[in-house]
């Protein structure tokens, strides 16, 4: 199975069968603010479900509940809102994260544990309750199967886009759909980025294959993207497969169609991410070739990908493969500076170490566009890895300088003092 | 001996006895530029002599140059360029190097191998060398002891301010003298700054004790600051020792006050090199108390330091306390985050990772300096780590943003295509 093989269709996370998804506004931010901030994905059948979740030790108290949710057993539903972390709120935000589940059950008629709660936005202030759980009856109410694209709306922060996928390939001779939707574009960083992702699929399939299937794909997706280097405290994948499609997989071969296709929809979603970063005008794949192990790729096309000064020259268009060859040689592996190869935008920079006889003006004609690659190629082995980065602008900084917005909000709220 | 035991002196490098410093200006960024940009230090007396290198992979040649020469046997002259870093410049490079050494060495009836030479600029272009050679008569004819500042300032590149030092104090009733001089703005980041730092003492001194002062002082100083977390290729510590104040240092005492004067010149210029980084507007002491281990503590002080989202919110006056938990949650060690407790500037922001009582008004207002501390309490165990940094501004990135000049200037020099 190839990419072509995956049909796209509308709907994300409810274009599989027997999803519903809903999505509300509640002020959560700002009480006068009207666009939607808190979302619910609903199964109608039971759902095996895996998920993944940030390595951060400042773990959200939403990602402690989840997490402790699917340690038990299966969930069908997601509670998901932005503007707020609950992220740093101790005994308080763990209360919080288990009253959003509850209230959530009892709507639908499931036990607590069944609902997973997701959260993302300012860390380190108590979540408004007081505007949250009036809006869930609206928000139970509202479940139906065109309510993908809400979903992925309410969970935005500082994305300028919404980010979703579903496609449709056959297995078994039946059509089989996974549907995702994601946030992020500040705070993200290999394992994993800043983000949310939630993804439905049709297909039957045990937890342990799902398990699997959900850690190998985030390995190679939103492991090995990075805008600016920091690791949130709220990362979660969560999948839910309900089996609707009347597909149960359970040969080898289906199985490794399904993980292809996952991995598909991941990758697709991790790069949406990498291309909606903050204030971002590059984005550059960072391909590193010729590692002695997989280790040592994987830490030369990271420090590439994160280093300041290399992403300060990308956003000026500078092709300057004097800091690439920098960042490679501090990554912390044993390279060879006499043996590492440079092509930038499929023009040779830097070949031995020292410069190729590529013309400057070529080399920085060549980066003025929109996305380009850098091939490394460290001459010491047969491993490689690929991170999908950004190019650091003024405007990102700009953007950082100050979350006051959230601070006044909650002082106003008598959540802060 | 405490701080004031320093008796603040005049004249840089040039302040012991014995040393004379020389600068001039070769054009070497740019021929109609009239800078200083190639420096001289020389000792009139033979010295014993350390040194301290960049540990990143990629090497510029000066650096294996000047390696190989301490490895040999003491040097008594250093010549040192701005404009150029020599690295990434392959055999030709070496060449280069090792042509400077020689004109200087001839020129001061020297061995080649008791010269060092060091480079700082732009990476992967060669050397304008046919610029340099002719100006190195009178470079040596110019030599004189009231050159410290000239000597200072033929070394810099996005510096704004000279960094220079000369500190005298009493060692078995005489005056000895340390002075020094460094660079460096950008690239910096632990193990060591993108910098060149030369230091020069007329005690005497084994070439023994001499190493290990100088790597206890550079682990304490150079090593324990971040501006953009990116190593360079350049990083040089050199130390000579020329004795002609007539005081030995043989007795633990006197060896023990001259490691604290050492260390003393290298903390207060590493601090000067922070202060002046690229176009900062905050000078940020981040302190972590109550590691279990150092590597915890330093791994903690570092994460926060080096944080894009961190640095960001400093730069908006924002006392962000959850972007600075968040980034001690990455930093690999395993912390508690029940337990953490952070100041801003003195102020209680978080305790036991939740926030503090302390008004977000008073936290705003703390921050509105140029220069305060962060506390973090890791409450884990009884270790701590400093580290010195800075905000991150938008006009940083603005002015890393290409480095056109150097290319452009190369290829009318015919050293690129």
């Amino acid at each position: 199975m190839n990419d072509s093989s995956y049909i796209p269709v509308d709907g994300g996370v409810c274009a599989p069968q027997g999803f519903l998804g809903s999505a509300v506004s509640c002020g959560i931010k700002k009480p006068t603010a009207t666009r939607l901030d808190l979302a619910l994905i609903y199964s109608t059948e039971p759902c095996v479900s895996a998920g993944t979740f940030t390595t951060n030790r400042v773990q959200a108290a939403c990602v402690k509940v989840s997490r402790e949710h699917l340690r038990k057993g299966n969930i069908r539903a997601i509670v998901a809102n932005s503007g707020n972390a609950n992220a740093c709120t101790g005994t308080r935000g763990v209360e919080d994260a288990r009253g959003e589940c509850r209230s959530v059950a009892e709507l639908l008629g499931l036990e607590p544990a069944e609902v997973a709660v997701c959260s993302t936005g300012v860390i380190g202030l108590p979540m408004p309750m007081m505007r949250i759980y009036p809006k869930f009856p609206e928000l139970a109410e509202g479940l139906s199967r065109d309510k993908g694209h809400e979903v992925a709306q309410a969970v935005m922060t500082s994305d300028t886009k919404e980010k979703i996928i579903a496609i449709e390939f056959v297995v078994q001779g039946k059509p089989v759909r996974i549907g995702a939707c994601c946030k992020g574009a500040g705070m993200i960083n290999p394992c994993m980025a800043t983000m949310l992702c939630f993804i439905t699929t049709d297909a039957g399939v045990s937890r342990d294959v799902l398990e699997l299937c959900v850690q190998s794909g985030v390995k190679s997706s939103f492991n090995c993207i990075t805008i600016d280097g920091d690791m949130s405290t709220n990362d979660t994948v969560l999948v839910m497969a309900n089996g609707a499609s009347g597909v149960k997989l359970e040969t080898p071969e289906d199985i490794y169609a399904f993980q292809q296709a996952l991995a598909h929809v991941m990758l697709e979603l991790a790069k949406h991410i990498v291309q909606d970063g903050e204030r971002v005008t590059k984005f550059v794949t960072v391909h590193v070739t010729g590692g002695r192990t997989e280790d040592e790729a994987k830490k030369a096309a990271e420090a590439v990908a994160k280093s300041s000064l290399v992403k300060s020259s990308w956003n000026g268009n500078d092709p300057n493969w004097g800091r690439i060859i920098h960042a490679v040689g501090y990554c912390g592996a044993k390279v060879d500076e006499e043996k590492i190869d440079i092509d930038i935008a499929g023009l040779a920079a830097c070949r031995g170490g020292v410069q190729a006889d590529t013309p400057s003006d070529d080399l920085r004609q060549a980066v003025q566009v929109p996305a380009f690659q850098v091939d490394i190629n460290l001459n010491r082995g047969e491993f490689s890895h690929t991170v999908y980065t950004t190019d650091l602008s003024p405007e990102y900084v700009d953007f950082n300088r100050s979350e006051y917005a959230y601070w006044n909000q909650a002082k106003a709220d008598g959540l802060t003092c």
